[in-house]
């Protein structure tokens, strides 16, 4: 026979902790809760088992079923003096669904069951307290013709409503007993009108009613989306828990109350929470009456008046507190629970792990290791490493004043105030006079890169969190709110309006890049303290990691920043940004305007020494740590004006004519510009362009060490190799010039040569790839683009419907699409490897700085993840999980 | 001891026929050539073996090789009656080289070797001939001063013209013997000048010499690079072969020449080819003299007057007919041999397998299966299947008088003559009156689709062979030629220039779709005969072949094409070319544009009985054979205008306002419309779009069967899958139309559903795709595109590059890069039918027509191929051919 029903109650218990796949998460707890010897009231839960049975069975139960609920019941009356629908002795009890995990969508409670007209007398009898009696009456009513019925609650706020204005009075409190009765009478009249049969009075209808509506609950559209979204099988079903009925609501010396462990905004130490006096659980939540804190020392940093629960009710208290330190000791966790005190006794109603902010998991966690209470492997992994991120940026004072005036998408967090521009000069010309700037654009190009340099933030009216502000400010740890759709941008006037509300050129704005809004005027902020705590959870996690993280820098001043937070080298420097700065934009334009090799080594020869000196810059922040620099990769019309009225002005700036220029923009153009004449190809026709940078990066390694820097570990990486022939050719015109300047200096920095891995094809060929690249790092943005067959900048028009229609659970920009991409990672990681065993394999995607990625890379192998600078704590704390959980998964 | 050294002569012979390897292809047929006792004069091959020794030894021959050569040389001189070197009865030999195949860059041919000064004396007294004497002496100075001394030619051709002009003579012939003979002392007086050191009198040292000019040229760079584009090894070397030599131009009764076993042209079975009397071999080639014909017949043909070696030479030509014969037989196809006629007795210097059209080689294909020779197997083998081409197009007649006005690419086969248009909508105009019309394009886009079907032919200034215009014409089978860069078109002005010549709207021009021509008027036209020999080839060809051959066709035009050149099934059926029609684009359009589902259903209802009645007929056309149907494909902004002007004239015609036109285009921009919104994801996010299809479908496959036709195999095929989500719920959708329909009409068609599997994603992900998809088909084109990161339309300023640099074999647009996309297809093939055994498996991309790839989709166990109409025939030959190659390659 099967067991269906786990009973709980007088410290002890048929289940426990460990069968949440069984019971659920709540039933699993309150068992255990009982096992522990604390206070719960009795009851049992009917286990997931019996959902599945239902389903499966044309949403039928197993036939003995009722008898194992009955017996249940009756240890439950037993336990709690009482019986089921007796009107001497009434039971009552509530009633809640329990999934493994808590799950949106799900049937939540049903509380006061076992009222009806009898009953409901008794127990005016028994407590001697009408008004107790039916106000429990006309709550249960109400709630189990909501959740299990399906009634809308409405027509029962009309009804109380019409009560009180007969009545002449405002608060609920303020019907007696008789006002209360009317109304539950009332309400059951409505529902049978609705209906068209009455309210069940019978009380094991009403017990089935409500397991029922539980059990149904599961395949509701909502649960169904969430479980398809969150990859929860369908097969886990969920539990349905019984359990007798404690009150809070039965005078002065009753209250109920949630509370935490720590504090979850902080961790500090204390119980955190809020109770109510004379109320049932839905009153704290309702925020009818304030709820008062639970400790005192909360109170007085509040100013609150009101007693505490630890001033209330000392005894009480101090037996909740010893109870919140044996949970946590118990579960050697924070936890989250709820009680109610019934006439002086405590009765603990649930506890599970509390959620917490990135602050207090952070906390917690360092002090739980403190207090001998969990391991550092444990500390690890119970901070979300994705929640980091709220750290390392400042944010808006939550209390301060604000005026919104635009939302739009949280695309690269931090916050950020400063004066509007319009245009990356404009950006540019302010911040050289040291005013803080907002970059404020319809949507950003590369043309604009110099200008996001230059603000402090980023807002754009169009674009998604893929978009290039995004891209590009996330990488510059730059806060940016893009797609604030309801801006309208005036250039030509200088202003943008949003709201009803207009901002000139030069006022200020504050942006929060973490979650997407716009507010007029300077905003308080909070700055990020990375604390002792950060620094020691860092280091057990960089003890436990074997990935190495690196960053994706181009600049110096991001290559401090990074090495600030950790990095241990650069996986992706980019030198194409070096290009866009106003000082070699024009002999960048010259070499692309220049209509013979000749032309082109001419500009190249101005741009020389200035790549030389930008290198030499980035060395010398990185001090001897490797560092992976990507020869010049975007398409050549990148570089150039699109727009007629640029053309205009850059033609002059360039001292070239407009119509040369209109013409040979029209001649670059391209229809896919990301599957075009970029990358390696540019090496292929235009040789010089990568000698010239060949030669910048190996003088600038020499000239740092002549200068007495350490050695550079210098990467060579070749873009978009899709042949071996590609990047044999332009290995050895790189050898070439290491050559010429062994002949001209007499030595010659060391150099490893390597490719991006970011075409189909070069994951498949990389085996033969590999006999000449000593490399390979991943570039999952474009390997995500082609393999997906996905224009990044273009997927907003239908990636957030794939999204919402549950195609896919995550966007595969945001989080390596592992059954993708990731098998042409492992592909070509093996393959690379079957021919040099010692490939150095990283990844430098924007999934560099994604938890769910870095697992994925630690499973696969990979040597490291590169991300941007903000991102490497991330990195580091989610690779030491990942190693945590890989170890675990061993046998 | 090694063999390095292989004769040949008097009728045997140390090596034969099947010694390629070790011989070249030269030696190896003298060598058969003298077995067979044919009359060759005596000689030996230095075999490949040495050239490898040659270079793995520093450049150094082995050390016994010199006896060995010396003894052959010995055996030589005693067939050939003289001595190398000895004045008395002076050997003279030819030395040449001969890899396994013939190669460009490679050394070619010495005559005349082991005269000196005192050889040639002796010469002219045996021969009492001294003008032959020195006239050979002093073109075996020029000839090996050239190939072996590396001695510019433009010195001796000015020695001779000085002589001649001395002598106030015009003709070399004019020249007597004394005059040679001091020609002969300049030509050695120049040389030692040039290069230092006096031209080589000592015989020894002049055959050496030209033995390592033969390997030196092995690894010239002409050589090397030829081997790289066509994937010879190195490691194969050359031989070198020397032989005695036969003069004919030993007087009136000598001649030499070079025949054909049948007509190369056209296959007919007679001696086809060129002699000269009194001539050697170069003479023929130089044009000096004008070669007269071999047999009578040409000659007639021809209305030559001085005769044929049939006449002039009857025994000699009957001797070289019956040797024809023989070899014929012997290598069972047709030859092409080298001979010469010394003093009235034939020698035959070289045979091969002859060089022919298509026609020939068909018809000789045929005759000799007719004739006994071969079989059918080796008659399929026999004809290169992509020249087919050259039948099924109507080409120029060469011998007609034409006035090129400008060059471009070739992009799809036959010509065509008409009166030029400028736009599509003026080509529809002039079509519409009867006149046959050259669409002329800067390029072409999709909205020019129904004037490129109203056009004869289509001529752009811009784009490759794998441009819009080249892609849709090779489609539709319209001749076209692209990127003529030489074009100037003035639209306004109704007029293009070229070369100096200026055609208004209206004037006729004739393309060239095969030569990339185009000239100026009507030029008379062959038209293609697809004769009895074509289908009786054809006929074995479908008996052997295992893949199915379908065809890509959207209309019924096409689909009627396509079956009379033996087309299964359309493989491709793209509905959105049925858009652009003019009565459709402007409800294609209000859909586009309506702001909700409901005003896109209604323009969609207008759209429905068009589609509908395009599926009928083409349905009804293809008769009960497969036809798969592709839901709507490209991006939809392909359907908006994008200029200025053309949105004022879209907007008039719609009723549009032209604001919103220009809002809703520049919404659906994008940067990358091939990785855009597109595919698939129009049904995702327009679900309405595909119903509307799927019912057209449907519904005209149900009338045409109501109708008496045959049942249509029909296959509905979702684009760009790359989430199997994507399809489940597409296909959904289309199951729910199908019962919609039962329900209105009792019954629906059947169908299968499949995809096209033309992401890197789809093809790793073929399994679970394969659990709802029932068919696949590789869309070769998009999978190359992604997996390559190439843009087809932005390729030409790279790929060209790459195939010059030989970077590249083959354009992957072309022929399938098997290394890469073919891994993808293999992997998705065989994961696909892990699933589903018998999932139908077939590719429907450009390379559906080229016949390495079909090779490849037969060894990947394709079940068909589908191309354009026009290639069908070469799919067909194509597909038998890989059959047979790969029985070839079993066990």
């Amino acid at each position: 026979m099967t067991k269906w029903v786990y009973a709980f109650g007088d410290g002890k218990s048929e289940g426990e902790q460990g069968m949440k796949n069984l019971l659920g998460g709540k039933g699993a707890n309150l068992a255990e809760m009982s096992n522990l010897g604390l206070p719960v009231p009795p009851g049992f839960s009917i286990t997931t088992e019996v959902c599945t049975h239902y389903y499966a069975n044309n949403e039928t139960y197993p036939s003995d079923l009722k008898d194992q609920v009955a017996r249940a019941l009756r240890e439950v009356g037993e336990l709690a003096h009482g019986t089921l629908g007796d009107p001497e002795r009434p039971l009552l009890v509530s009633v809640r669904s329990g999934a493994r995990v808590s799950m949106p969508g799900m049937m939540d409670t049903v509380l006061n069951l076992g009222l009806n007209a009898a009953t409901a007398e008794g127990l005016a009898k028994i407590t001697g307290d009408a008004r107790f009696a039916y106000d429990s009456y006309r709550r249960f009513i109400q709630m189990y013709s909501d959740v299990v019925l399906g009634v809308d609650h409405a027509h029962f706020e009309e009804i109380l409503h019409a009560r009180k204005e007969d009545k002449g009075v405002e608060l609920d409190t303020d019907l007696n007993a008789d006002d209360l009765k009317t109304i539950a009478s009332d309400f059951k009249k409505q529902v049978e009108n609705e209906l068209g049969r009455p309210f069940p009075e019978n009380v094991e209808e009403q017990l089935w009613g409500a397991i029922g509506a539980v059990f149904g609950s599961w395949r509701s559209p909502r649960a169904n989306t969430y479980r398809k979204l969150n990859n929860i099988p369908e097969e886990w079903g969920t539990a349905v828990t019984v359990q007798a009925m404690v009150f809070g609501n039965r005078g002065e010396t009753s209250a109920t109350g949630v509370a935490f462990t720590r504090d979850p905004a902080t961790g500090e130490k204390l119980l955190y929470g809020e109770y109510l006096i004379n109320a049932q659980g839905e009153d704290v939540v309702a925020g009818i009456r304030t709820p008062q804190p639970i400790s005192k020392v909360v109170r007085e940093r509040q100013g609150g008046r009101k007693p505490s629960m630890e001033e209330a009710m000392p005894k009480a208290y101090a037996e909740l507190h010893a109870i919140g330190e044996r949970l946590e000791k118990h579960y050697r966790d924070m936890q989250d629970v709820e009680f109610t005190v019934q006439e002086g006794k405590l009765f603990m109603l649930q506890t599970r792990s509390g959620k917490r902010t990135a602050e207090a998991s952070l906390k917690a966690a360092v002090d739980m290791v403190g207090e001998g209470l969990i391991d550092k492997k444990i500390a690890i992994m119970r901070v979300d490493a994705a929640a980091l991120d709220q750290l390392l940026h400042p944010t808006l004072d939550p209390q301060a004043p604000k005026l919104e005036i635009a939302a739009g998408l949280g695309a690269s967090p931090g916050a950020a105030t400063g004066e509007v521009a319009f245009t990356a000069e404009e950006a540019e010309k302010m911040a050289a006079e040291n005013r803080s700037v907002i970059l404020v654009r319809t949507e950003t190009s590369p043309e604009d890169i110099h200008g996001m340099h230059a603000a402090r933030g980023i807002l754009t009216a169009r674009g998604g969190m893929t978009s290039h502000a995004a891209v590009v400010a996330r990488g510059m740890g730059r806060p940016c709110v893009s797609g604030a759709g309801s801006l309208k941008i005036d250039v030509a006037k200088g202003e943008m309006s949003s709201g009803g509300v207009t901002i000139k050129r030069g006022e200020v704005i504050t942006i929060d890049g973490a979650a997407g809004k716009v507010f007029k005027g300077a905003v308080k902020m909070r700055r990020p303290e990375l604390t002792g705590d950060f620094s020691t959870l860092m280091g057990w996690a960089d003890e436990t990691r074997r990935l190495k993280i690196r960053t994706n820098a181009d600049t110096p001043a991001d290559s401090a920043a990074a090495r600030k937070f950790g990095a241990e080298g650069i996986g992706l420097c980019r030198t194409e940004h070096m290009f866009f700065d106003a000082d070699r934009i024009i002999a960048v334009r010259q070499m692309i305007l220049a209509d013979s090799e000749e032309g082109r080594k001419a500009a190249l020869a101005k741009l020389l020494p200035m790549q030389r000196g930008d290198f030499e810059a980035i060395f010398k922040e990185m001090a001897g740590l490797p560092v992976t620099i990507r020869l010049l990769d975007p398409p050549l019309h990148e570089f150039l004006p699109h727009k007629e009225e640029d053309i205009a002005d850059v033609a002059k700036a360039s001292g070239i004519s407009p119509d040369i220029l209109r013409a040979r923009t029209i001649a670059l153009h391209e229809s896919n510009p990301m599957l075009g004449h970029r990358g390696c190809r540019l090496g292929i026709t235009y040789p010089e362009i990568y000698e010239m940078q060949a030669r910048a990066i190996l003088e600038a390694a020499a000239n740092v060490v002549a200068a007495g820097g350490a050695p550079v570990q210098l990467e060579i990486m070749i873009p978009l190799v899709g042949f071996k022939t590609e990047l044999d050719m332009l290995a050895g015109r790189i050898a070439a010039v290491a050559a010429e300047i062994k002949t001209e200096k007499g030595k010659v920095p060391a150099y490893l040569i390597g490719t991006m891995i970011e075409l189909p094809r070069a994951a498949l060929r990389a085996a033969e790839i590999a006999e000449t690249a000593e490399f390979f790092s991943f570039g999952t943005n474009d390997l995500t683009q082609t393999t997906l067959g996905v224009s990044r900048d273009d997927a907003g028009s239908f990636l957030g419907e794939y999204l919402a229609k549950g195609l896919i659970a995550r966007d595969p920009f945001v989080s390596i699409d592992v059954d993708g991409v990731g098998e042409l990672i492992r592909i070509a990681a093996t393959r690379g490897r079957s021919i040099r065993e010692k490939l150095k394999i990283g990844i430098c995607g924007e999934h560099g700085g994604d938890p769910a990625s870095i697992q994925f890379c630690h499973d696969s192998g990979l040597d490291y993840v590169s991300c941007s600078p903000f991102r490497v704590p991330i990195a580091r704390l989610a690779a030491a999980q990942a190693a945590l959980r890989s170890d675990t998964k061993k046998p």
